[in-house]
Parts: C-alpha cells; sequence; structure tokens
C-alpha cells in the first residue's frame, strides 16, 4: 500500500481530538487512531490520550470507497509496526537535586516511576510485546526482533573503565547518567543496557548495584531484589543439572546394563518408546534404530551408560547468596547414596556458565542449543558429557523461556533501561545480555543511542565485550566510553591504597594507566571518550590536567561529568562528545582470528597486546587441559581470561602500567555451552563470603508503609 | 452520605451509554461512571464498557445542587469501594470436553486465559489492588483486607481426603471441578484456594500439580513452574539465615570480644551507633544502653558473642530441586573455614519454615514478628538462638515482601484461583496461606464460597487444618469436602498394592477407612459431604454402595463427581450438597486447648482421637526435646505430627483402619516462628531425590511456539 495516502503524527499532549473510528479488534486501545478529515481541529471534540499515534487521510479519499476502511486500517497497522525511527516523544521525569546529595534509595524513593506500560508504549513497543511484572518492571518479548528486523540500527556505545580501585569508579552511574542526558536533555531516544545484580553481595558488602546518585535505575529495590526471578531461574536450572550428574552416576553404579535400559525406556501400557532426546542421543551415538527393542547388548550398554568419571566434574552447584561455608564440601554422606560420597562446591549463582549463556545467546532455538552443549564432566574414556547426554536439555530451556526475556525499567529520569543478564566478571566475560543490545538499537532507530556497560577495567571487561560478545552478536561498536577517577588515577600514581572516604593527594601520574586503556581501545580500531567523574574533592586543576592527558593519549574527547550529584544535566556535555564520537565510521576490528589461532596463541595475544606483558608461562595442568580440549574440537573458541581487575598484570598491587611481567596460567577451563575457554590466572573465587557485620544489619522493611530502608 | 439518592448496577453486556461525568483524577478507567438521569436510555450513546459499575441518580438532585458532582462522586467512590457482596458477572470460559480425554497440558493449552486484570475486575479487586505478572497471573496486596474489613465472609469450605494411595485421590481436581460448578453453573461466586507446588518433584516423578482433565488451572505451566516466584523467595531468605549462622561461628571463633565488637559497631566518619536490630538486642539482654562506648567488657561479650552450639543447628539449607546428593554433606571444608568443617543437609525449598510462616501469617508486620522469632540453634548454655538475634530479621522480610501477597489465577472455566505457599506436608502443616483464605472470603462475599484444600489424608492435613492454621487465622470452616476413590478404598480393603493403571476389584469394606475420615471431621464439628472422584472403571453398585456406607457413617451427603472428563458440570451434585451444607450453623471446636494441655498430652490426644492408637511411646530423645522446648517457653505451641500419609497409624502398608498400636514418637522438632512443635513418628525424608529416567526427559520446549511440552 502507498504510503503516501497518508500522514502520521503523534498526539500532543496539548490535543483533543475525536476519533472517526477506533480499531479494537485486536489492537491495543488508542494503538492508531484514524482521522477521516485533513483537518483535525474541524472534528468535534472528545479525549484522545497524549502520545498516540494517529494516521490522518484524505476525507475525499475515504468517502471515494476506493479502499476499506478495515483494509487501510489494517495495512496501515503493519506499516507502523514496521516503522520505529522516530524520535519518542517521552514524558521525561524532572529532577530536583538536593545538596548535599540523599541516600540512593531516598533519590529512588522521591521519584515515582511512570508505569511501566506506558514507558513501553512511549518506545514503541506494542501492548504484545511486553509481559508486565508488578508497576515498574516488565519483559519484553523477543518477537519485536523479527517486528523490527529492517530497522537500522541505533549508535553502540560501549562504557568501560580504567583499572579500578576496590571501590569501582562509577561506571553504572556514567551509563545512566549519559542516557539521562541524552534523552531527557538533548531529546535523543537512547537506552541504558546494565547487567543484573547477584543478590549475595546486596546483603554482604556492596548494597545495591543501581547507579548512584541522581543518576540510578528506579526502584532501586526492585533492581536489586529478585527483579522478574532471572537468576533464580538460572539457579533452578544450573541445580538440576547438578542433581541429574550424580544421581545418574549413582544408578549407573548399583544397576545391571539391562535394568538401567528398562527404567530408562520403560514398557507403558505394554509400549517401549525412546523419548526424542533420547532418539538425539542414540544419533550421536551412531545407533541407527528407533525400536527399543532392537538394539543389542552392546548398544544398550552404550546407550545407557553415561560412565562419567566423577573426578573430572566441572559443574558446581550454586545458589544466590554469599555462603562461604559452601566453598568445599563432602556431598553424598546419607546412607541412601551408598558411599558414593565425593568433594564439590556451590558457586555463586552468577557464575553459572547457564548465565552466561544467557547473556551471549540470540534466540531461544540458540540458547537451547547452547545449554545442551553446555560440557558438565569427561566420560571415562575423555570423551565430554554434556547436558543433551543427560536429557535435560528440554527441561534447561523450560525453566529459562521467561529468563531470556530483557526486563525494561527506567531511569530516575524517565528514560529507558534493560536489565538483563550478569555473568560473573571474575570467570565469564562479565557483560549485560546480547538480546537485551540488540532489541535497544532497534527500538532507539538508526539516530538512537544503546549505551551498554562492561565489567571491571578495560583490560579485562572491555577486552571480553568485543572478542567475545561482539563476535557471538554480530553487532559493531561505534564508541568507548572509558570511566576515569582522580581518586584512582592517584592510586596508580603511587597513592596510598585507597580507603572509603580517605586519600591523599600525589601527583597525576598515575594518568599512564588511562593512557594505556585508551590505547587497549585503540588496538580494536573504536573512538574512545573518556568520562572523568567527578568528586567533589577534585580541583579545577586537576580535572584540567587529565582531560588534557587523556586527549594527548589520542582520545576523540574527554570531559568532566557530574550526573552523580544533579542528574542527566551534569552529563550533557558527556552525551554530546559522544554524539559526535559516533558519528565518525567505525573501524572495529578483532584482536585475534578465532578459527585460525591456537588457544595457547590466543592467550598470549592478549596477554601482550592487552595486558603488556612480556609472555605468558602455563602450567602443566593448564597445558593438558588445553591439549584436550584442542583434541576434544574446541580449539576455535575464544577466550575469557579470568583475571584480578585490580591490576592490569596478575598482581592487584601492580598500579599503573606494570612492564616486563611473565603472566601465570594456572589452569584452563571451558564453558562450551557459553563459548569460551578461561585460563585462570591464580586463583578465582566462585563464592563471596559475609562479613562480620553484613549490611543486612541495616536493610529493614517497614510493615507499614512496605517501603525498604537501608538498601544504599 | 445516604445511599438512597442512588442506585447503582453493572452495564450489561448490550448495552452502549454515554456517560456525562467520567472520574479520573486517583480512579481507575471506567471503575465508575456516574449518570445524571434516571433513564439510561435517554442519553445519547457512546462506549461504555460492559462490567463498569454504574451509579445512577436523579437529574432533579443533581441541578438541585444541594452536593457538589465531585463530592458525590468521591462518596460513592467510598461506598462502592466497600460494599463487595454481588454475585460476580463473571465472563465463564466454555469448555468443550473430548473422549478420551486429552492429556492436561493439552487441555490447559486448548483453553486461552483471561487477561488476569479482566479477572481481577470481574471479582471486585481494584486497579490498585493487583499487581501483574505477565499475562495470566497476578499478585493481590493485602490492601484489599483493610477496605474490605466490614464485609462479612463467605462460606468456608474444606477439601480433605481418605487414607490415599501412592497416586494420590485428586483432591486439587476435586477443588477445581467444585469451583468450576459453582461459579460456572450454578452462578455462585467461588473462590479456589490452592498450594503452591514444589518445582522440584515437578522434574523428578509427578509432573504437574494444577489438578488434571478438565478440571485445572490455566496456564498449568505457569502454576508448575516459577509462578511469581515466591519459593525462589524463600530459598534466597532461608539460605541468607543459614549463611549467616555459619559465618557468624566462624567469626566469633576466631576473633576477640573486642574485635567482634568494633566490626559489629564501626566507626563511621568518627561515630559509632548501634542499629535498630542491634538496639533491640540489647534491650532483650537487659542492657539499657544506646551509646557503643559505655559498654562494660562483659555488655560487650554479652552483645557480640551469640556462642552458638553447631551440633544443636537445626537450621537447614534448601533448594527447590530434587537433589538426593544433599541430603547429608560436610560443610565449612576449604582452607579459608580454617577448620570449621561441620556436617549439615539441605531440604527441599518448600520444607523451608519460612514456607511454614508465609503460610500462617496474617500480615506484613505479623511475617516479620515471626522470622524473627524462628528458633536456628541453642547457645551454649542452652537458651534458643533466633534470626533476630543474627541480626537478619530486617533483611529476610524484605526479600519476603512480594511472596506476602497471594497470586491470582483462573481455572480452565475462567474463575478465580489463589495459588498461595506450600508448606511441605510431611513435617509442616501442608495448607495453602491464611492470606489467600482471608482475601477470597471477602471477594465472594457473604453468599459466597472459598474451597480450600489440605494435603494427605484428613488424618493429618485436616487435622492440621483445623487445629493449627484455623487457630492461627481465626476463620471457621463451614464443610469438609471429603474425597474419596473406589481405588483406594479396594486398597484398604485388602486389594493389592495398586499400581498405575491396574488394579483388581475386592469387595469395598475398605469403606472402614472412609468412614473413620468422617468420624474425625465431626469430631471438629464440621459437616462433611462426600465427594466419589469417579473413574472410568468404576461400577454404578460400586459407585452407589460407597455414597450409601459414607452416608449411614454420618456424611451429610455423598456425590459422585465427573469433573475430570467434563469440567465444572460434572460436579454440579456436589455443589449443591456443598452448598446446602454450608447452610447450616457450623458447630466448630479444636480438638484440644493449646494453652492448657502439655505437649505429650496434645501429642496423646491427636494420636487416639484422630489416628486411633492406644497410646503413644516417646523415645528419650523425644523426651529430652519436649522437656527442653516447655522449659523454653514453647509448651503452649499448637503440635503438628509429621506421620506417614500412607495410613492412618505410622506403619505405612498397614491400610483400612489399624486398631490397638502403639504410636512411637522418634523425636520433636519446633517450628517457632511458624508456631507449632512437630514429632516425628518414624523418619521423614526432607529431600526427594531423582529417579533413572525423570520426567524431564519428557519435558521440552517448542522453540518456534515457545509452548512447554511433557508437562502433564
Amino acid at each position: 500500500m502507498n504510503q503516501a495516502w497518508w500522514s502520521t503524527f503523534i498526539a500532543p499532549a496539548t490535543w483533543r481530538l475525536r476519533w472517526e473510528d477506533r480499531l479494537s479488534p485486536g489492537l491495543h486501545e488508542a494503538d492508531i487512531v484514524v482521522l477521516g478529515s485533513r483537518k483535525p481541529e474541524e472534528i468535534p471534540l472528545t479525549w484522545i490520550q497524549p502520545g498516540t499515534t494517529v494516521l490522518n487521510c484524505s476525507h475525499d479519499f475515504l468517502s471515494g470507497k476506493c479502499l476499506h476502511i478495515g483494509n487501510m486500517v489494517s495495512s496501515g497497522r503493519r506499516w507502523l509496526r514496521e516503522q520505529q525511527h522516530r524520535r519518542w516523544r517521552l514524558h521525561c521525569l524532572k529532577l530536583q537535586p538536593l545538596s548535599p546529595v540523599p541516600s540512593d534509595i531516598e533519590i529512588s524513593r522521591g521519584q515515582t516511576p511512570k508505569a511501566v506500560d506506558v514507558l513501553a508504549k512511549e518506545i514503541g513497543l506494542l501492548a504484545d510485546e511486553i509481559e508486565i511484572y508488578g508497576k515498574s518492571k516488565a519483559k519484553v518479548r523477543l518477537s519485536v526482533l523479527e517486528r523490527l528486523k529492517n530497522q537500522a540500527d541505533g549508535k553502540y556505545v560501549l562504557v568501560a573503565g580504567i583499572t579500578p580501585t576496590p571501590l569501582g569508579e562509577g561506571k553504572s552511574t556514567v551509563t545512566i547518567g549519559l542516557v539521562q542526558a541524552l534523552t531527557a536533555h538533548l531529546n535523543v531516544n537512547s537506552f541504558a543496557c546494565l547487567r543484573q545484580p547477584s543478590q549475595g553481595p546486596t546483603f554482604g558488602v556492596k548494597g545495591g548495584a543501581a547507579g548512584g546518585g541522581y543518576a540510578q535505575v528506579i526502584p532501586m529495590e526492585e533492581f536489586n531484589l529478585h527483579l522478574t526471578g532471572d537468576i533464580h531461574a538460572i539457579t533452578a536450572a544450573n541445580n538440576l543439572l547438578a542433581a541429574a550428574i550424580d544421581t545418574r552416576i549413582l544408578h549407573e553404579n548399583t544397576q545391571t546394563d539391562k535394568a538401567l535400559y528398562n527404567r530408562l525406556v520403560p514398557l507403558v501400557n505394554g509400549v517401549r518408546e525412546f523419548s526424542e532426546i533420547q532418539l538425539a542421543r542414540l544419533k550421536k551415538l551412531g545407533i541407527n534404530k528407533t525400536d527399543p527393542s532392537t538394539l543389542t547388548e552392546e548398544e544398550v550398554s552404550k546407550f545407557a551408560r553415561l560412565d562419567i568419571n566423577p573426578s573430572t566434574i566441572t559443574w558446581q552447584r550454586v545458589l544466590d547468596t554469599n555462603d562461604r561455608f559452601l566453598r568445599k564440601i563432602t556431598i553424598g554422606q546419607g546412607n541412601t547414596e551408598k558411599g558414593y560420597f565425593r568433594q564439590a562446591q556451590f558457586d555463586i549463582a552468577v557464575a553459572s556458565e547457564i548465565m552466561a549463556v544467557l547473556a551471549l545467546t540470540d534466540s531461544l532455538a540458540d540458547m537451547k542449543a547452547r545449554l545442551g552443549r553446555m560440557v558438565v564432566a569427561s566420560d571415562k574414556s575423555g570423551q565430554p558429557v554434556t547436558a543433551e547426554d543427560l536429557g535435560v536439555t528440554g527441561a534447561l530451556t523450560v525453566l529459562m523461556k521467561d529468563a531470556i526475556k530483557p526486563n525494561l525499567m527506567q531511569t530516575l529520569e524517565g528514560t529507558p533501561v534493560f536489565v538483563h543478564a550478569g555473568p560473573f566478571a571474575n570467570i565469564a566475560h562479565g557483560n549485560s545480555s546480547v538480546l537485551a543490545d540488540k532489541i535497544a538499537l532497534k527500538l532507539v532507530g538508526e539516530e538512537g543511542f544503546v549505551v551498554t556497560e562492561a565489567g571491571f577495567g578495560a583490560d579485562i571487561g572491555m577486552e571480553k565485550f568485543f572478542n567475545i560478545k561482539c563476535r557471538a552478536s554480530g553487532l559493531v561498536p561505534n564508541v568507548v566510553v572509558l570511566v576515569a577517577t582522580v581518586r584512582a588515577l592517584k592510586m596508580h600514581g603511587g597513592g596510598p591504597s585507597v580507603s572509603k572516604l580517605h586519600y591523599v593527594k600525589t601527583e597525576l601520574n598515575g594518568c599512564c594507566n588511562l593512557q594505556k586503556q585508551i590505547q587497549i581501545a585503540q588496538l580494536f580500531g573504536v573512538p574512545v571518550v573518556v568520562a572523568l567523574n567527578v568528586f567533589k574533592t577534585d580541583t579545577r586543576a586537576e580535572i584540567d590536567l587529565v582531560c588534557e592527558l587523556a586527549k594527548r593519549a589520542g582520545a576523540f574527547d574527554a570531559v568532566p561529568c557530574y550526573h552523580w550529584s544533579v542528574g542527566g544535566k551534569g552529563s550533557v556535555d558527556l552525551a554530546r562528545a559522544v554524539r559526535e564520537a559516533a558519528s565518525k565510521r567505525s573501524q572495529f576490528q578483532f584482536l585475534y582470528d578465532v578459527q585460525v589461532r591456537s588457544i595457547v596463541d590466543k592467550i598470549r595475544t592478549i596477554a601482550q597486546a592487552v595486558y603488556g606483558a612480556k609472555d605468558i608461562e602455563l602450567s602443566p595442568e593448564a597445558q593438558a587441559k588445553i591439549d584436550r580440549y584442542t583434541k576434544q574440537g574446541f580449539g576455535n573458541l575464544p577466550i575469557c581470561m579470568a583475571k584480578t581487575h585490580l591490576s592490569l598484570s596478575h598482581e592487584p598491587d601492580k598500579k599503573g602500567v606494570p612492564r616486563d611481567f611473565i603472566l601465570p596460567i594456572s589452569d584452563v577451563r571451558a564453558s562450551i555451552g557459553a563459548g569460551f575457554i578461561y585460563p585462570l590466572v591464580g586463583t578465582m573465587s566462585t563464592m563471596p563470603g559475609l562479613p562480620t557485620r553484613p549490611c543486612f544489619y541495616d536493610i529493614d522493611l517497614d510493615t507499614e508503609t512496605e517501603q525498604v530502608k537501608g538498601l544504599f
């Protein structure tokens, strides 16, 4: 249908129009209103909701009856569904910043969020594309990607940081401040994509993770607690697989081939049948049969026995709780387990490979395939045993079917945020989900911006973002925002170890770390804008010096930011700089070719080009694992380094830009479903603990007002 | 304001009215429409949504201006908010039953549920009283109880059963069939209140738990998986408390009094302050001070040390997974735990005391108090140590703040269902939540019915419903529906052990079990209607005989039910019988006085009066625990027997009505927060396992249609 037959516009807040025809069947109320006249003001007045899309077509055309109104409406609707590149008419929430800045939860509580369905509509989501969870959270269905598949993507901005202090330098806060500036102050479509935090640290030492000050996701307690249950779903799926492994070993150890087979393929109403996943296993084993009664004894044994070698099990149980007593445990000590106890451990839930799968997948079918591919152990002949072999792929997918949908929330200024996936940055890639970024890039439209955050310093989070996440997604980043603080630069310059509210001034020769991180981003061909997160103790001279040094090191621009104390308007300069940097053509390239280079070669490339190491040194164990993974056919996966984030080197106390060090690789592991090999540089704890005075001492609920207290 | 000034009515589906005045500020769209005329038909037409409440008042009255329309509207609104005793205009979903009856998930998928906000409105919930989770689930806020506090309760019906076979006799199915009959066929307001099933068995042997055949809660996969995350919240809260216990012991063992105190009450910006929960602890310890610097050395030690005796810890970790290898484990074997390993276990999440608290609480403040009261261990002097002592009450409450709101879903015929709480019936009381029942009783109005289900046979589930749940809630039950099957009665009559699809006919002298269970209900003064859940293999003569024998044993009525094969219309006779029984005045009484009788005496009363035991026999351990709990001041709690559900006695294979047995009490435990003492009659497993071929082999997700397959 010819578009020229009508025009569309958005009903402004000041208008009250009467509609000629309102579409009810199958169409969400007031999604579209059709006018049969050129001049809306000629039409008798009644209410139209501001923000409604209006299709205006000529009255002559309508009365000419050359097209039935219903057809026109349905064509119009289709046309509208495929068009998204408009500037949002977003109702932004006003901020009235106080000084001194109140606590995060007080600021969050002081702002009333928009109803999430209103926000969803404002950014062009259709009613059938969202699933509301309470008043302020919604899941977004993946069908939106199909609807908008012809829509050009927006600009893709990564927020990374310099090597941080243990307190962090405010990457989340910069991410949120930047989108607040872009959308609420420069009227540019933008989306922030954040990771969901683990609930463990929320009750331990860390408190909330929704940004801070006047740059936050609200309601911050919803962000920090449960959200829509994605991490709980991961816990359930992870632990079902763990239970399946040990139970299977027990049953194989205590039953004959025949008994096992009779139980695995039982006689039901006189008929024996393979389930679909069992047929897939037969195929994998090269047994080309579908009738259970025709298997030879040898085939029965091959089918029924996974022959898992318990000492090779790499799949751990998980909890989303900081429980240090589960770091090393012995399981299976009950009489019912007949002596098959073994040593095991619990990790924090976000360290589950399933979290990394969720973060890297791009569709339901892909997620299912990745879940099935996850390797949990080797069998006694050294072959990998997968979730698929255990028959649990479908069940894991069912448990994860809602978790795959990104969660929509909003900033303090009412701009949209996706919160989705939070893979543990110590042993996984530490970036939010590919799917959230992909959907957001469509929703903002070609002129819009998606700002996503990488965990830890740029040497870790950004490197993994480029080499792992962008490789999985196929998305091309346009700009890197590199967050720095004067506090951290002083530490790199030889200042004393930082304590929460105390540091001394030293020369800013720690800028070497900033310069090095800028150069790392440039390795990938992406322009860098340095965001200096300003603290009230920073002097003008310090701020100017850092910005000057950053530009000299090759940054496209470097600007001080004040979003923490005043919200988006404190980051307008940053937003302008990012917009300008994004207007350049991206020269993005990967650091290594994943197919051609060997595992060792890839590790060495990262160590030398990114960290500045002289070379790497593999332990015998690491070398053996590399040989095994290569033999098993996993040599062509990208590398996910598990290294301290507190130094460019493997030693946390080596600040600045360490040189001439040899990077020791103590062990190598594999997340085959997620799709990477992860070398361990030193020991990585995968289960945090609680301190003597955990922050839960301050957390409380006012049972009258239902307000949460003590989250910060 | 005088109500006579207006009348209210519901706009029928065929009407299109124009409204004179529409209330927007603060009022949900179309909650109320006010007409300024006596005759609606005189008013120019536009749309009014069917089901809208219309306030009609005289035009003369309005033009007389004796009352401002705004005031009238707001009074009218208040009046309406407080009135609920109208008959719902529920849009019921039509059923077209097939023969043979398809699988549960096929039936569930064949029906499109109403949008849950539509259902909520139909049953009189206001827009601000629900929180929608996806399309078909909503949480209901507790504020509705305050709004409707003057509304008389509906009739309260308990569904219990005879001593079941291991396959169950269909109590959930009867519960749902009964409400479908009441509301969809007899046009009586009714609500079903069900437990949320544990996800562990869903992937193990059991499959779904949403009813069956044409009497189900839909969508059944939403019911069975995650729901709105309540069990996940319980898992998180339970395990935070568990982690706090072990970490505290470690920190106390490795730090001096002073170091502990300095960490518990740290210097922040030069100031030391107690948190609220620490002030509460000081008060409990009798230390009347608020300035941390003024405590004596002895007081510091008392405050800082809980001195938990590790061998007395009763608080276990939980997972919602069938993981038998966690039944007995050793924790704390990592070097970081410095040798403080100990033996522990994981239970299935629904066995957590927090689940029992959720099921028995009646408000947020009460839940917080119960969570704080939970006893986790004794200290070295034998005093109970609580969650409150560990400083975690507020955090637990915050984690549970959404779980406390009942979950609204619907039956296959579109009638309302609450799904809320599912305490493990083996060691807890096995009944759905007090709050769901209370809210439902208000929503159905005085003439309506709330049908709630008790776990296991009447000797267990019903006894606990009366003595524990009704005692906690203060609610008075009107009718007991006792579910029986010919299959189970044959087993009680000496038929062979039942296997899934095979049993032989024997005489129905197993009716003795039914007669005994009827008599148990009569002990509590509540009339019994027997619901015979008919299977296609049952003969007319068998059905008649069971009904006849039931009535002779004192049942108010006994009727065969066919809801499984045809939906609500197959249970209309049952619904009529229940309605008639409910018209009698309830003579409800507890079995024992909880304050006056000792723990032993209460246990003996249940054993003798309910189970028919000759006496009880306490192990020395049980006696010691009873002495301890009595000394600790817990002697006045009700009793929650942990006994096999497969026999009236403690021996599962003693069918019918066992006599002359001595009930052995092997141990006694306490759930102080939930508010009961639970004697163990034999060993109770609190962690199920997976079979060799778990049902997850059949569970799958179609990644194109997003449909779940293989749940049954």
